[in-house]
């Protein structure tokens, strides 16, 4: 696998348009204050499918040619790249096979159903996980789609940073969540060529820090029991992602899961908008009032708003 | 008092336009699958302290002349329009005095506070209310500014419905939460000017009916013990908008509490916004996809989003 270019993720843009929103950039005066700096939100949480995965799982799918295509696609996920897989995949009329632990929320498996996908179920466990998805593929011939660890994935979830870049030009920095560096390395593909002077800054969960111990050590320390309220980030830097973060990305900033919770209370009740914990993180960054942020433009990637709200009192 | 025209909404949308945000229009695939009909939500929980109440309390404020805004403005409110009135006040740069009762949430004494207005505080009785009201308005010699019965307020109130119409020529229909009927005969005042063949409609609880009762009766019928969730929409009508809304309302459909809370986690989940229970009135109306609703191209006007969200558990 090489690692994408500018050139790949202008490329992604053109691929996935017809697919997918050009997600609005939202401000709000009130956690400028409360974070002393000037804030701009790329809004994820409003795109297809609830959050940035549909770009990267639109490009990988719409990247197949007509052959590989027929075959349909694959993946495992418990999370949002199972749902934007099959929605991608319904967007190019193809099947989807989905890999899905039986303990997944209900709400994630209706998602992905209401999809079209096929959900197959496997035990709770990495290896059955990793069995299940090898037959499928072997029986299908569909093509698996990483949710991270892929270029054509990383130069889809580029495209945000793009638009981001194309609409608050001169950003001090972009900060992102970060999980398995899909996310984060797109972006710094995506900024490190448009805006050489903006620094790409990544913010992570203490309870779930394997990237910024990675980052440290020099090498992929994987995560060890992951314990946070942010379900999108609980997995761990792959081969490719980490070669590219560690190339471009500056700092990993962490936080507490209080913070977090604060932090995406402030989001809902100041911007009126849903984002979920992962999403939350880099906000929760923010409002710790590093030195280093301070009345600086800031560009925010809200990663996504897929939240069970039946988790919320008002609707149990 | 005389009928505001929409002489007066185009007034007022010039005075408060410095002041307010022009909200946008959202449009949500899911929302429409589960209406059978396409919707343009006017985003009223994005404006400025939260909710449409700051427009109509914007105008007045800004149509005083500069003796009488010296002295300031009051009000009695536990709700959106105390924390919109001070607000407005503060823009202009004149004191405000908000008679609240004692035991109104925290959270909206602070929002009022946080705006630099003066809280006076009562027992919480209608009578204590006025008492305490009229006092405050002798000593100070303050504006009262009316929560909804004021053509200001009212004129105020249908720049919403002015820009949704400039934005979205064409609708069949236009509906709206009703309590006191600010915002519904604000908005009947303006749709009937621009677009004569959209019908102007209004949902409300079941539990807080005074205005369908009052409609049918042909004169106001006070809300008796109004016992909803959505508490911007106890209030009973005025005598100048059920004048209004008399002529120009074509039918207010009620709802049940159930379906309040129903409509109001679709909003949230399907389109990533936070709403007030209030605004999800109208949307639980047309998830009831009654026939004259089906296919046609409908105006909601979201009026609110501020939710105490230390009521879900997420935050507790």
């Amino acid at each position: 696998m090489t690692e994408p270019t500018i050139a790949d993720v202008r490329a992604a843009a053109q691929r996935i348009g017809p697919y997918v929103h050009r997600t609005p950039v939202l401000t709000c005066t009130a956690l400028n204050a409360m974070c002393g700096a000037e804030l701009f939100f790329k809004c994820e949480n409003f795109q297809k499918a609830g959050a940035f995965k549909m770009r990267g799982a639109t490009n990988a799918v719409f990247s197949l040619s007509r052959e590989e295509a027929a075959k349909g696609v694959a993946t495992h996920s418990s999370g949002n790249h199972g749902a934007a897989l099959s929605r991608a995949a319904r967007c190019r009329g193809v099947p989807a096979y989905v890999v899905m632990p039986v303990n997944a929320p209900e709400i994630k498996k209706a998602a992905v159903a209401g999809y079209g996908a096929e959900i197959v179920f496997c035990e709770p466990t990495l290896q059955a996980r990793e069995e299940k998805l090898a037959e499928l593929v072997g029986r299908t011939g569909a093509a698996f789609v990483h949710p991270y660890n892929d270029p054509r994935v990383i130069s889809g979830q580029g495209t945000a940073a793009l638009e981001l870049c194309e609409d608050i030009p001169g950003l001090d920095a972009v900060i992102t969540p970060v999980g398995g560096g899909g996310l984060l390395s797109g972006t710094a593909t995506a900024v490190r060529a448009l805006s050489p002077r903006t620094r790409v800054v990544a913010a992570e969960p203490e309870q779930a820090d394997d990237a910024f111990r990675s980052l440290r050590a020099g090498k992929i320390v994987p995560a060890e029991k992951p314990d946070t309220i942010a379900d999108g980030l609980r997995t761990s830097l792959g081969s490719l992602t980490f070669a590219i973060i560690r190339q471009h990305v500056e700092e990993i900033v962490t936080v507490s899961e209080q913070a977090i919770v604060e932090a995406m209370r402030h989001v809902w009740e100041r911007m009126k908008i849903v984002v979920e914990p992962s999403a939350a993180v880099p906000v929760a960054a923010l409002l710790g009032r590093h030195q280093r942020f301070s009345a600086k433009r800031i560009g925010v990637i809200l990663s996504g708003g897929n939240v069970d709200l039946s988790r919320l009192t008002y609707f149990s």
